[in-house]
């Protein structure tokens, strides 16, 4: 099968592809091409086993989807989006590119026409839930997000729901949890230091802890996280009965267990390194945000974590990102 | 101030026209300009106590909405949509115009730019809900439409929704219940047994009644629709905290019910003249609708039915359509 990534250059996007690589299968299916887009330049990996190819393009520019749907990938991961951050920054952006970029790619599905109707993941994102909240947000609860990325994410779930009831494709839309432990460097995004506090200090580093250790949210790991898209990728289409969009399961910790569990793991010496800096705007931009899932369906459908502790999100980092070495 | 209706020339457009005419007000500001727009040329009234201008275009055609937003009227009721038949038969057009159509006016009115904040009040739809339902849709319930129309309406909620948050327009997003009874002709829409079998009687004509009589729908008189939007248009927006879009107040009742309504309003000669005649597709149809709502949310916030049961209804149609006169 030919399997199209596209925003393969984001973290989600290379660890999928890596991931596709050790596999070189989903489900039962043997995969025969991948294809990696993004807006900067995917990497395309030496001694693939199979044909890798990569391009870059802004694919919210009208006939850019059309280009990559041409070879009729059977599989689809759609996981570019511009963040949060920047979608409320600049509205036209945003609508651009997360609800555009979203539609042009459906249509050139759709325009395909002799019977083409490839499986499309989607990630979409808790931000489509806006505050005030049930203690946990169900599988029922309605959509009325804060953010215009929320929105663009949440309209971007219908419309994918509504053209794959069309029959025009198999669609799954995936509510991922904040990924933790986020690797690479630290980012200006509001809900870093959730990664950072873990992160950093397993590195030797300092990092800033902005709000008070009783802020609860809803972590997954980067592992969980490919786990879903692999599910979701061969997931029995029927059994969604035209409800395509779910939320993923993940961990309901409070800032103060993640410390915790930080601590059990890699000891004081190294939660020492996390710093109390109280900032005002961030604690108010995370008072918003959803603390707590009932993600029934989502498991009932088999749909997995790779985590039942924060311990694990933190072992799990120290394995898959630092060789099993931290700095103690 | 100056009222803007799109979709003027629909029934509800036609019936919103006469009472803000009658009225010349809308809450305590006096209506010095009224604006008529419509894809076919909406009737100008005679004598009206204000100036009433009038125009047809195609308001899906990029630069139609800035054209109409430019004398920058403070109140637009936003009605412009094609029905669900239409939408769910040309893919392409109902995006057109259900939602670029919105997000036009969306947009025009953000370019503006300076400081204008309308009010816009839009009619969404309870097709935004797909079955399976709880007995009552509360105002939490999520939004899973199972057609093209309901999902191009939920699209243009969240948008709505976010440029009334970000402070570019107060939005109000009100999902009416069916109209019933609906004036003028029969017409071919699946929903349109539950007017006719009131209507075709009272003027002497016999009906067709597709369904059993134990099928239960939601239903609100076109006077309550309009009492709606005149409410939509006053209501103190910060009470709504950003959820903007509401279910509005009705009846859930039975085709039975509403039959034994029509007989103690008008007698047995009327409702011998509904003929039933099975439809499997239409009883299809009819079985993915919503049946009943919980609207405590708008009740709370002052938005009330002209009727209390179904036997008022048919007064009202019998008052306002038929001049108090029925054929017995």
């Amino acid at each position: 099968m030919h399997v199209l990534i596209l925003g393969a250059a984001g973290m989600i996007g290379r660890k999928l592809t890596a991931r596709l690589l050790k596999e070189q299968r989903i489900g039962s299916r043997e995969i025969s091409k991948l294809t990696l887009h993004d807006v900067v330049m995917p990497q395309t990996p030496a001694n693939a086993p199979f044909s890798v190819s990569a391009s870059a393009s802004d694919f919210s520019m009208p006939g850019e989807a059309e280009k990559l749907i041409a070879a009729k990938p059977d599989m689809i991961f759609h996981l570019a989006a511009i963040v949060s951050g920047e979608a409320e920054a600049d509205l036209d952006k945003g609508y651009r590119i997360n609800l555009d970029g979203t539609r042009f790619l459906l249509d050139a599905i759709k325009k395909i026409g002799d019977g083409y109707k490839p499986r499309v993941v989607f990630t979409s994102s808790i931000a489509v839930f806006g505050a005030p909240f049930p203690d946990a947000i169900g599988d029922e609860f309605f959509e009325t997000p804060l953010t215009s990325y929320g929105t663009q994410k949440a309209m971007g779930e219908l419309m994918l729901a509504d053209y794959s009831r069309r029959g025009i494709l198999e669609g799954v839309g995936i509510r991922l949890p904040t990924i933790c432990v986020r690797p690479g460097k630290p980012n200006k995004a509001a809900s870093g230091f959730f990664s950072n506090i873990i992160r950093e200090p397993l590195n030797g580093e300092d990092a800033t802890l902005p709000v008070s250790e009783d802020v609860r949210h809803w972590h997954a790991s980067p592992r969980s996280a490919i786990g879903f898209l692999m599910h979701a990728a061969t997931i029995d289409i029927t059994k969604l009965n035209n409800r395509i969009n779910l939320s993923m399961p993940g961990l309901s910790v409070t800032v103060g267990e993640q410390i915790a569990g930080l601590e059990r793991v890699a000891g004081k010496n190294v939660t020492k390194r996390i710093r109390r800096e109280p900032d005002q705007t961030i604690m108010r931009i995370v008072s918003g945000w959803p603390r707590n899932f009932d993600t029934s369906r989502a498991k009932s459908l088999g749909f997995t974590t790779a985590e039942e502790t924060f311990d694990d999100i933190v072992k799990l980092h120290i394995e898959d990102e630092l060789q099993g070495n931290f700095v103690a």
